[in-house]
């Protein structure tokens, strides 16, 4: 007896997912090892793998299969069906793709990636400009085609590939709560922050025993460093799959911070698919729940976890065991004060939580006018100060600290940017939850445990994979749907912290 | 108009060639980068990138394309006939052997080496068994089949898969005068070396000033570290593409030359690679002409250029340059002593000249043995140590040692042992030519210009790719066919050099 479509189904998507790993680990390698002058080879491989995948991803076999599991799904296990469901998901946004272009952008945004690294070299806009132009150009024929597809607007389809089921609609409610209230907090908080003394945190910090710091605090965390990495690369970012997992992050001496903190965002990501239904590992099901949770992920360990009182307990010996450090700048609550600085800066991956939205709604109402048109490729430099300026008082001295500072265009990635806001929003609310259900999550984290935190996300968001969609997933969690509320209360209860006391006084 | 069935191929090869490099990519990693535990998932994706390797090369339409290509060869160049006849022989060697062997193959190969690594951890041969005879099970199919496909015997089958065109008539003929003359003249060299006086070299050599050095000498021999990289893992190798072609070695601190001919060996592979003829270079005839002449090239760098007294007189002065030695240990003739130090020795990678080809001819003996099954896998340690006791009169005193040194069986690399000794050989018949050709060659490397010695290859060899067969080449080359005489007239000149005047005296 053969194997019924849904089983065959099962084999031909566990080949894929092989497939996906594979061209995983060859954008790993183009970051983090290959030689500068073998990019157009790079190019080539990834092309010719992307359109295998497609062609495998779409033939009239998958097809065939998926209609004839559909008519029958009798026998089907709830998550089976969820995977079925997921499968066709899958295949309808590669369907709307012809090859050709596929293969065109996996060229021109390898590409692009090199010419991004390069124009950041020289300082130079115009190095990357056109490469970005041909980016765009076709990212642009790419969503007209899934919009068609899918039933739903260019950017739409764009964002829905990143992060399933969410819309525009879902972002414009979320960033126009965000822009009402994120200006004059922004504002408020400042003034509070300067009217307190925060002594500076300065020196030499080698790379190295940054290093050794961030693996000690990954360890902690549970990342498995006999099945994952942790290198530097240009910006950080994480790449392969559960079970070969690549972290990386970038180390700058002058900066004890930025370089941990990096690492432990991409340490989110890397928990969030580490914690993916081990039974469903190579099945579509099994997959992350698009971008969104992701980025909440990945900010709830950075941003509310991290930048916490009892983060700043553990990690405060840390810094003198790995350093060597002492004075009044390392207390813990000058550290505290430190990493919950508020400031209108240039660097999104450097921004504290409160402008950080900012700097992401920028980016989405730039990439949104360069795909529609309104936008030309030339003028983003200008377009892009001038938005900073009005958004976060602040003007780029250089195009390295403006719109050269993000790989996502170069590599295609349109669509994506919202996601990190929306993730910063779905992380608050995840972890109201979280906190009032493991009642002694900050002493854990106190103490450099993080057995709650982590039991508690596996249970209601890591496990669950993509069996449910975003929304549905935000409601058995927390029993509430996408609000910014949560978000908003969160940044003035911690940041608006004693404001009472010294108007009071 | 569409496009000729020739030019259809030369896409479709394009392609596979992409793959070819993916997979070079992915087997690198394994070895260089790869988490320890991630090897089963590195496995799946090898499978699954063979697996559709495969498919692609031995579908209908490739088959198709070829009977048309060959019934009209009209105004086809030379090298595309070459081309037509190699992109054949690719697809007979695949055909031969079905996908569900290829994909065995390949998760079996994957689990062996990492076995492999773990056996040579704890140094018991027992560890690695298991999947050493699953591999050899699985090989000994897969050279039934070939050998039924191409009308070969299997063993030789195996054999013309990495060295087209030689069978074990070549080898035995070769290996016959090897045996004849070699015992004999390490016996005589022994003594001859025993009488006279050597300063041994010892002491620490950092493995990052190693590396330094080693990066500065494949500088001057033009190897592009833009285009290429050099990485430490458990046994020197080569892989990548031309464009990305990445060389490893193992350097240790207490030796200063095994570390560095290593890496020199797998240049003299890199260097092939990369002076093929680029304008083929993603095309079948584009490619080495199989690992016999691979070897050639590799041995011809490590043992007859840089075990000579013109390298010595280049390389004395970075040593002093590198380390900051001094003392009579190294002025140039006594590191000349030490680099052409004759020893009965155990590790393969680390015998000098002379007793290297019987290294070689006792894994020869083994491989057939194992895969006619003469020989249990778990016997083969007893096998090894006799073998080794019997032909260079050392016994090892681990696994280590002894038969698990090498990588190849584990990654199923049956009938490519030959090719070293071939190799040797080869690289001298070649050398002679060259020296004749190149009459200021010992200069030029004394000056540490290879220049002379790239020239004369890239014209005779490497720019010849796989347009002629290796007999060919070397007729063209040398004008001689494949023999023994000239590598043992030159192991008697370079050894016994001086060995009438001690009998004079």
């Amino acid at each position: 007896m053969s194997a019924s479509p849904y089983k065959q189904l099962e084999q031909e998507f566990k080949r894929l997912h092989a497939f996906r790993g594979a061209l995983s680990l060859l954008r790993w390698d183009a970051a983090v090892m290959m030689p500068r002058g073998s990019a157009d080879i790079r190019g080539e491989q990834l092309a010719a793998l992307e359109t295998e995948y497609h062609a495998l991803l779409t033939s009239p076999r998958i097809t065939r299969l998926l209609d004839r599991a559909q008519a029958n799904l009798h026998g089907l296990a709830d998550w089976q069906v969820a995977n079925l469901r997921e499968m066709r998901r899958q295949r309808d946004h590669a369907i709307a793709t012809p090859v050709s272009l596929i293969s065109r952008l996996a060229r021109a945004t390898s590409r692009a990636e090199v010419q991004w690294l390069e124009a950041r070299h020289q300082g130079r806009f115009e190095t990357f400009a056109p490469q970005l132009e041909e980016v765009v150009n076709l990212v642009r024929d790419k969503a007209a085609l899934l919009g068609q597809a899918l039933n739903l607007a260019p950017y739409d389809a764009l964002v829905d590939e990143f992060s399933p089921g969410i819309t525009t609609i879902d972002i414009d409610g979320v960033f126009k709560a965000l822009s009402r209230r994120l200006p004059s907090l922004i504002r408020e908080v400042i003034g509070l922050q300067d009217g307190r003394i925060a002594v500076p945190i300065a020196g030499k910090f080698p790379p190295g025993k940054q290093r050794a710091l961030a693996v000690e605090i990954m360890k902690a965390i549970g990342f498995p460093f006999d099945r994952g990495r942790l290198d530097e690369s240009e910006h950080p970012f994480t790449e392969g799959v559960p079970g070969d997992i690549r972290v990386t992050t970038r180390f700058d001496s002058a900066d004890l911070f930025s370089g941990l903190l990096g690492a432990l965002h991409e340490t989110g990501h890397a928990m969030y698919d580490l914690g993916l239904p081990q039974e469903w590992r190579d099945q579509p099901v099994g997959r992350d729940r698009g971008m969104a949770l992701e980025e909440s992920q990945s900010l709830m360990l950075e941003m509310l976890v991290c930048r916490s009182r009892a983060f700043v307990a553990y990690l405060a010996p840390l810094l003198i065991k790995h350093f060597g450090v002492s004075g009044p700048e390392w207390n813990p609550e000058n550290i505290y004060a430190t990493l919950t600085r508020v400031r209108r800066s240039l660097i999104r991956v450097d921004a504290d939580e409160l402008t950080y939205p900012l700097h992401i709604l920028l980016r989405y109402e730039l990439e949104k006018k360069l795909l529609s048109g309104e936008l030309a490729v030339r003028d983003l430099r200008d377009a892009w100060n001038t938005g900073m300026e009005q958004r976060l008082g602040v003007r780029p001295g250089s195009d390295i600290e403006g719109c050269l500072q993000d790989i996502h265009w170069a590599v295609g990635s349109f669509g994506y940017f919202p996601s990190y806001a929306l993730g910063a929003v779905i992380a608050v609310q995840l972890y109201d939850s979280l906190r009032a259900e493991v009642g002694d999550l900050d002493e854990q984290i106190a103490r450099g445990e993080f057995g709650g935190l982590f039991g508690w996300l596996r249970t209601h968001v890591h496990g669950v994979g993509a069996k449910v969609s975003v929304h549905e997933l935000l409601k058995d969690a927390t029993g509430r749907s996408l609000s910014a509320a949560p978000f908003v209360r969160y940044l003035e209860g911690k940041y608006l912290e004693g404001a009472e006391t010294i108007a009071a006084a």
